[in-house]
């Protein structure tokens, strides 16, 4: 437990020191069942996140939590009555905590996301719970780690829904219209339903059609469909979904040895230019404009990789 | 117009070609006063950036528009009433606009927006706006290339207050509370207030407090007054924080040529494995668990900078 915190925090801090340990523990991972929950600030995620953690526990999992999201309760950043909520979680041994907060010096939150996966998964957790707030790239990409992937949202927000039409409806598994007590709930739902109507023959190539569940969570209405619906994406993607399941990890290696190149590239470069003050000169050059960046960039790329670069 | 436009549609598809043109580019570039607009979807960010840019307009300023956000509807993903309000500016020849989409190969969003940027100022808009959606990384980054950044926020969003808190707080400028006549209106900016109280001693050393303004941006509310202290933070940047405005200068530099390194590192280190599909093998091996992404990532290094790396 402590030995997972202080690796999940050098992995946070960007320490790369901490990937000949992530190696060896990498062999032991590819267990877990890795859940993402997605939607914009104020959606409800914690509190359905928190919920659902509790039907995991009455069955026995054991949980990593993961949130990577400025407003969660999960990192403290969240109101009193937030944090008070969680901490029966927080006295829980079968549940991991642990906010990711930091990028890595070149390999930003998606990468240290994805190692602190592996470290949890390695550690014998059953299910990662990873909370992302917002509709950005950086989401998506974090989204992309999960088998699972839980988009919220809440009635009346139409320019939300505009984003999942823009964005995320291709990596949304399940679609909850959280605090549907709401006006326009009636609205939110059907917007939803007409959506994914529209992909419909996607779906039925793949076998698994996006159930659209709403909830309201502070009441824990909806959470046990919720939760079912859960554990049938997963049974879905272990029973008829073997290929898709092989595709996300397929996708997720892919996204993991691209990051680290970039990282290792970036690191190694600035370490044989002399650090990252040896661009301070670059940069006084580029802002006096005697210099342009990307003419500045091929010079020092040439430097770098030498003559032999086509 | 036409060239612009192509340009940037070759930069947000990321065709490294452009780079021999953005090069030229960059010596005519640094005049525009670059004001980055942020917020969670439904605050309502696009109608107000439509009623500032029609007070631009009437000071015969010419603008440009990067709209960094799925839900704007200057990328067409809206509902129908707000195309048709923005239509009077796509008819104007004094208004460029342009959404920012794809991300380019390796360098990602942040990238291609500083490029875009670099082409409007080129070509001699005054203004050159950047609209980007919700509290993620991206979208620090991207309010990074701003001179000055304004947040937007709507009452009620307990949350979203706390997401500013946690970690959008030191990069704005200007904060809005739009849709003021809602309920809780009051509460959000005292809310507000207070959070602005807590760091006015790093304000007063700066010269600079941000301003709170309350608008109902769907009635012209309060746009005026926004108007004004954009102009007066443009102004306190050209008369009083000189430094500050070369700070930011030197920050867009130095991120923009560590994205371009990393861009051309990884381009010229994949064309030297032979390409993208070079890494299917590795990516296999990985999936197989035969090796793992760390090692696997320090040995394409070794190969590409070969035995002299440290």
């Amino acid at each position: 437990m402590r030995a997972t915190a202080q690796l999940i925090r050098r992995i946070d801090d960007g320490d790369s020191g901490v990937f000949a340990e992530l190696a060896l523990l990498y062999r032991h991972a590819g267990r877990a069942h890795v859940i993402g929950f997605t939607g914009s600030p104020g959606v409800g995620k914690s509190t359905l996140v928190d919920r659902v953690v509790s039907r995991f526990r009455q069955d026995e999992r054991t949980v990593g939590i993961l949130a990577v999201d400025p407003t969660s309760p999960f990192t403290g950043g969240a109101i009193l009555g937030d944090r008070i909520r969680m901490q029966k979680h927080f006295l829980d041994e079968g549940v991991f905590i642990r906010s990711m907060a930091t990028r890595g010096k070149f390999g930003g939150l998606t990468r240290s996301t994805a190692d602190a996966i592996v470290v949890l998964d390695a550690m014998g957790k059953d299910v990662i719970i990873v909370e992302t707030v917002g509709v950005g790239q950086d989401e998506v990409d974090i989204v992309h780690n999960a088998h699972t992937t839980v988009l919220v949202t809440i009635p009346g927000m139409g320019d939300e829904i505009q984003a999942i039409k823009a964005g995320l409806m291709e990596i949304g598994d399940l679609f909850v219209v959280n605090k549907a007590d709401r006006e326009g709930a009636a609205k939110t739902l059907r917007e939803l339903r007409f959506l994914l109507q529209m992909s419909s023959d996607r779906y039925e190539a793949s076998g698994w059609t996006p159930p659209i569940i709403d909830t309201v969570a502070s009441a824990d209405q909806g959470v046990d469909e919720l939760y079912r619906a859960i554990l049938d994406h997963h049974h879905y993607l272990l029973e008829h979904g073997r290929e898709r399941l092989m595709e996300r990890d397929k996708m997720r290696a892919r996204n993991q040895i691209l990051d680290l190149l970039k990282e290792n590239l970036m690191e190694r470069t600035l370490e044989r230019l002399g650090g990252v003050q040896a661009l301070d000169g670059v940069v006084e050059e580029i802002v006096a404009k005697t210099k342009d960046p990307y003419g500045a960039s091929s010079e020092l790329v040439e430097r770098i990789l030498g003559g032999a670069v086509n």
